[in-house]
């Protein structure tokens, strides 16, 4: 069956990239080997770059008059700081000219050259890091993640550190290291206590033996603030570019040994990766939520009290675990909805004592971790630091990661025709002995 | 009496800029309201975009040819890029110009026109961030200040966590705030516990009252390496591009609510600052050192164990309070030698697990203190906590800054004539009701 709403074919019913998703990300295609804006529609992309040369800006997009230089930048830098209006006519654009009711036919539907040079399947073209990232902040938001981690080494009663729930807690991350899906993750090596009752505490070093994953949701900056002022926690969405998914790489032995008293230092830098298409406020409107209920939270802080109670996104999210035989199970089903901190509650407190954010800046959520086992975020927890096993496909079983092994996120919300979804964030473990070095794609 | 070493005139045998310094900045001149590169001599800059351009790369320097446009970049990163080897070219070529003996007057020193265009009064020129920074990464590795503060907290038998003596703690920074010497420094506004001994703990959102001072010493990457590759320490000082001065300026009482369990954040992003110039590793060979002696302090790990014992720096360093009033006091003075760590094995350690390093990345040392309140190298320490004063001029005293006062650090080495220093890396802290927007030079 075709779509009822667009007039690209092949578009199936749960495709992740409906007309109502239209996200942006930079790809390389057959024609093109330089890294330029494409968005998604079904099984492919839409030549951003192609589209406005041969249409014209005038004609089509009068926004980008003497901007079209955005749409052939190998980031999305430069067109997320023309600003979200920008942004929502650009999207707005596309969708009609995608449309099976589309006014202008003329400009793509029936232009058989345009289609095919700009329109091409997705499995033809290489998708690239969407933005130029300077700066990389994750925070610790996901409730049930740091009540469940807090439980396993301190017990429930002491769980949460006393800040939790009065401000978003978070730390730098490292930039250099985040890679787009697909890039492989090299077991990193590090300092490792593997006794951590001998005394005083003598540490090897060697590849990880507590290799995880953590299920985050990232945004991107749009246009950033000037160093000294604030983010208001209400206006803080018009700062927000779009979403990706996020896989934050966990060295949990190097962490818990490294980490005190400054943070996640090794035990994190060693990759992150984040999925290719940054998907657009507008598109994720309609799945807006209000967070989790949380008893006996101590009230906000005015610079926290965000207006909209909706400030939330109920996002369904899956993590398949694939084993280096090719047997693929699902481990964890969560929605991102179990936040305690919404991203313009992330925004505000960032910027509180004035740290300027920049076009490009990415902001994780933290592990998003549900109640159950079958929700949970991370390997940690699902595996209860060790002491069970998830089991897979077959007899396979796993604590934590084996070299091989590929951990997939995926994300999508709405109806049939309807789905906006974030298409993979991906990435699979080779061994730390490896000794080739692995480029970055970007 | 002038310089023996070099003609330009008004070099003072106290100049941090002697001919054996040949540092690297970037300027914008009353002729050239670009940003370039310039290097310093004396009480001049040397601009050498303007310097290239006249006397022609083949004729002076060939290793740039084709490659003129790293002096006409607004920022160091791509000269960095061109490695070690024609950083050494360059510099000892503009030391034979500079030189009393110089075998080629006619290039500089006797022309005329080009000594007028090229060399410009240094409070003629504005300096701006020498680099473009990817990623910042803030060590801990002062060991008197680890101790020290250690001790405030939990005395001196627990002063040291079990990891300290093992690996270079660190944590990743915050690019985005990092500013030239000069620009002002606003007074973060945070949550803060005003009374840490009320359970539940209540924070309140305020100005910063324990505003506070980090001397660090920091280096700039020249070239990185691949994601999943590590850096070898006895290789690690080619990877180095240069050396600054650095002020990680610190809220207190920001940190101390926010910093568990995952680091320093809010209490550090709103602002750190560097001196302009960035000092080559040849200027500050004769002052290599040997670290401090640690009783009892364990066996390195391989990859930690440098070759070179002297992979340190003795750098004397000064810490000036300037009030409001005008009174300037130097409330420290210490050298950078008192690191547990060198910056060879914090790079070897950070790449262990094969995070990239890209070129401009910065690297701090974490704050340098030694041994007694007259050198250490943080108010926090100097006034133990706020449990004493430091006297300023007249009846002025401080435990920690107060709105309007200026810090100043300034750092050298080498005998008269011989000098090599940072030059200034300074900062008036502002009041945190200030409205206005200060923006940032770059």
């Amino acid at each position: 069956m075709a779509s009822p709403t667009t007039w690209v074919p092949g578009v199936e019913a749960d495709s992740h990239f409906s007309i109502f998703n239209i996200p942006f990300g930079i790809a390389t295609t057959p024609r093109d080997r330089n890294p330029h804006v494409v968005t998604a529609i079904g099984p492919y992309v839409l030549d951003l770059k192609v589209l406005l040369e041969d249409a014209g800006s005038e004609s089509i997009l009068p926004c980008l008059k003497g901007r079209e230089y955005v749409f052939t930048n190998p980031t999305l830098n430069a067109f997320a700081e023309l600003g979200r209006d920008v942004h929502r006519q650009v999207r707005s654009t596309i969708q009609e000219l995608l449309s099976v009711d589309t006014k202008r036919p003329e400009v793509l539907k029936d232009n058989t050259t345009l289609r095919e040079e700009a329109l091409i399947p997705i499995s033809d073209v290489k998708l690239y890091l969407p933005m130029q990232i300077g700066d990389y902040t994750d925070f610790y938001a996901g409730y049930h993640h740091a009540f469940g981690v807090g439980s396993l080494w301190r017990g429930p009663a002491n769980a949460l550190q006393p800040n939790y729930t009065h401000l978003p807690v978070g730390y730098h991350g490292r930039a250099s290291s985040i890679v787009v899906s697909g890039h492989p993750i090299k077991r990193p090596v590090g300092q490792i206590v593997v006794d951590p009752t001998a005394e005083p505490k003598q540490p090897t070093v060697g590849p990880s033996q507590k290799l995880d994953i953590e299920l985050e949701f990232g945004c991107f900056i749009a246009r950033g603030n000037e160093m000294g002022t604030s983010i208001d926690v209400d206006r803080a969405e018009e700062h927000i570019f779009g979403y990706v998914l996020l896989n934050d790489w966990s060295a949990r032995d190097i962490q818990n040994w490294e980490y005190v008293p400054l943070g996640p230092f090794n035990g994190k830098n060693f990759g992150t990766t984040i999925s290719p298409w940054v998907i657009m406020p507008e598109a994720l409107e309609p799945f807006r939520s209000r967070g989790i209920d949380i008893e006996g939270r101590p009230p906000l802080q005015g610079y926290l009290d965000v207006k909209r109670a909706d400030s939330f996104f109920d996002i369904k999210c899956e993590i398949d675990l694939t084993t280096p035989q090719g047997s693929t199970t699902t481990i964890s089903r969560v929605s991102t909805n179990n936040l305690i901190w919404s991203f313009p509650q992330m925004l505000a407190h960032h910027t509180l004592g004035g740290c300027p954010m920049r076009t490009g800046d990415l902001i994780a959520s933290g592990t998003i971790s549900g109640t159950k086992p079958s929700e949970y975020g991370s390997l940690l927890e699902i595996c209860e630091g060790g002491k069970r096993e998830v089991l897979l496909g077959g007899t396979d079983a796993r604590k934590f990661l084996e070299d091989g092994d590929t951990v997939t996120f995926r994300a999508a919300c709405g109806g049939p025709w309807k789905r906006v979804g974030f298409g993979e964030c991906s990435g699979r473990v080779y061994s730390a002995h490896t000794g080739q070095a692995q480029r970055r794609d970007q």
